[in-house]
């Protein structure tokens, strides 16, 4: 029997629906893998009674609870104050915490405000929780069957402590079989494309298959059970694979992590050592902002027509042939930026079309390499929104695709 | 006292993360509106005993609860058979929930499969509730002090279902009150920050004050219950804005929504005839995908380096001065993209400093106006991210300011 895991998050707005809880599905991917069965997920608002009541039905339900939330400076973060009444325990000041959230301030060149201290009380007896990415120090303790980490509830906050803080000393806490979980990231399939061209390959009963559709990939999940032999797991996900082709960017798990499409395309350009140019209509910028900090993009542009592009670069190519001016876009951005490669991204439909989610419009990839032009068109429907992200991620690929096949 | 409502999702999907459970933020966000107080959200898996309990607890808890999912034909959806055995109930073949799936297979010309013939059987005394979007009907029925509805977990059947089967019936089974959000929107102050500018304000008990700190602005949030004078629920939100000062860059609710920062600007620069042309550097491009669709921004450019960009604009300043490099760079930009607006931001800091959490830079932003330069300095630290999103923010809200001074 797997230990039991659940979920616990707090504040108003997550029950009045203002937030959705992200971090509940977020923690329970990752206590799946560390092999914790996820029996439950429970969110409270700022109600001292209902945090109190809850804490003593997971103590003796759950052999673990992770909390999030209601750890903040304001009157209405509960959380500590729950958890004191809840197990019987005095708050005592803790100066390290203290300490360090003084440091935090300091480092931001602002004075902390006095409602911070109250942040620094911990209940007697927990085990403090650095905090590196915030100010609010989280803290373990058991109570009970149940231990219990508390959280703050900002994600950018939340992951990474549970990843430093938490996961590495869950294995001397609880006797875990961890599952081994692959991903088969891929761009450019729909799930149910996936599931039809999967359809032929026979999944053993032990392994979990699961789709997830995100905003930037769609993956497909192989998840084997502890001393599941190594090989015919590789021979299960080759054969899961290779009917996905090259829409398959990476492979993720067992040792492996690419991380996503930027990431991937990230160590091939540092590796190659080339740089990159890119002119962005659809996309809108957002493009340029998923490769944040990358050294290899020198520059990028958008224009709000392609009448405006060409005349900034005096590019005389016209009429229909999107696809022409595009490659004259590209040729004369090399020359005034220097890139090694040069990614153009047009469109044909108008803003009726751009914002109807129920009207496609169609997109113009080029990319200008060593060995000339690639190129690549997609029909893109939906909200304004997901055109966008499709741009970005689909002109994003065509590098990707030219950089794998020369690696 | 508000009638209580507990959301409850069903899954096993849902507990694993594999799914983040948007059904219970949705149906929260109606229920809060019609003037029920959201109390908790649960989601437990496909275990029979797990479901039994719940049930069980939240029927002598809450006065109603919206669950969604378990309703399939499959094997592990077990919400139905979960129900009939925590209540104590027959489960009865229901004749017209038949006929009616049997009309939904019939109306895609496909065989209704043997498996599908188990979700005509709902608990003796449950009201039927018609799915007009899919297979599955869900239910309806009273146990101890909750009454209880059962929908499937997909939102596209749950949400039609929730607004067409079930809010009409809510007034007539529940004494509702419906409440009034009013949002204080800010950009620049934490949620510290604020609590300390408006702590001298005396908040009345019956009025609930929160806070929210997303990613894109810190809301100050006053719930306001049915009854309470107009005119005094003005008075208190006044006095909340007014410590906030000009940071306030919306305030919503009571029948106005401006919706975001760039909601904002997009109303002032449409009303005012305006355009734009934006310089970007730490923000890279997100300035611009947050400003997605709108007929006001005319171009906006990415260099990786002040010096690319100097030599790219002929600008002849250097030096310390990034302010004054900032403002050659606008008027510049001016001239070549004819726009009204220019706003134009740099940063000191290097790589290193960029990419750690720990260290500051400092943004220059300049807006060139019909006026004459507007400029701010703001010392960001966090992730890379995070100087990301809020270099964006506060170009775009040096924009915000201008226009709301004009209008």
């Amino acid at each position: 029997m797997n230990p039991t895991l659940e979920t616990f998050s707090q504040g108003e707005e997550i029950v009045t629906g203002q937030t959705v809880d992200t971090n509940a599905a977020w923690l329970s991917q990752q206590a799946v893998q560390l092999g914790f069965t996820v029996t439950r997920h429970t969110a409270v608002g700022d109600k001292l009674d209902d945090l109190i009541t809850l804490l003593q039905e997971i103590s003796s339900r759950a052999d673990c609870c992770i909390c999030t939330g209601g750890l903040g400076p304001t009157t209405d973060d509960l959380t500590t104050e729950a958890v004191a009444q809840a197990f019987g325990l005095q708050l005592v000041f803790d100066a390290a915490a203290f300490a360090r959230m003084q440091q935090f301030f300091a480092n931001r060149n602002k004075p902390m405000p006095e409602a911070n201290r109250k942040q620094a009380m911990l209940p007697e007896g927990a085990l403090r929780l650095d905090n590196d990415w915030g100010t609010a120090p989280g803290f373990a303790i058991q109570h009970n069957r149940c231990w219990f980490a508390f959280l703050p509830g900002v994600p950018s906050e939340m992951r990474p402590m549970f990843l430093e803080k938490i996961l590495p000393t869950l294995p001397e806490r609880f006797a875990l079989r961890p599952a081994t979980l692959i991903t088969v990231k891929t761009i450019g399939l729909g799930e149910s494309d996936i599931q039809q061209r999967i359809s032929a390959v026979p999944i053993p009963q032990q392994v979990q298959l699961g789709f997830r559709a995100g905003l930037n990939d769609v993956q497909t999940k192989l998840l084997f059970p502890q001393g599941y032999p190594a090989a015919e797991r590789q021979t299960l996900v080759d054969r899961i694979a290779a009917p996905l082709g090259d829409y398959v960017f990476a492979i993720d798990g067992a040792g492996c992590e690419s991380g996503d499409l930027v990431a991937v395309i990230d160590g091939l350009m540092m590796q190659q050592g080339k740089t990159l140019a890119v002119v962005e209509t659809v996309s809108q910028g957002l493009l340029a902002g998923l490769c944040l900090g990358a050294n290899w993009l020198l520059e990028t542009r958008y224009e709000q027509s392609i009448e405006r592009l060409r005349h900034k670069l005096n590019i005389t190519v016209t009429g229909d042939d999107v696809m022409a001016q595009a490659q004259a876009i590209a040729a004369t951005l090399r020359q005034g930026s220097g890139a090694d490669y040069v990614l153009v991204q047009l469109y044909t439909g108008d803003k009726n079309q751009f914002n109807d989610r129920d009207q496609a419009i169609v997109l113009y990839d080029v990319l200008l390499t060593e060995s000339g032009f690639k190129t690549a068109a997609h029909t893109v429907a939906g909200s304004g929104k997901r055109k966008q992200t499709q741009a970005a991620l689909l002109a994003l690929d065509l590098l990707r695709r030219h950089l794998q096949q020369k690696a």
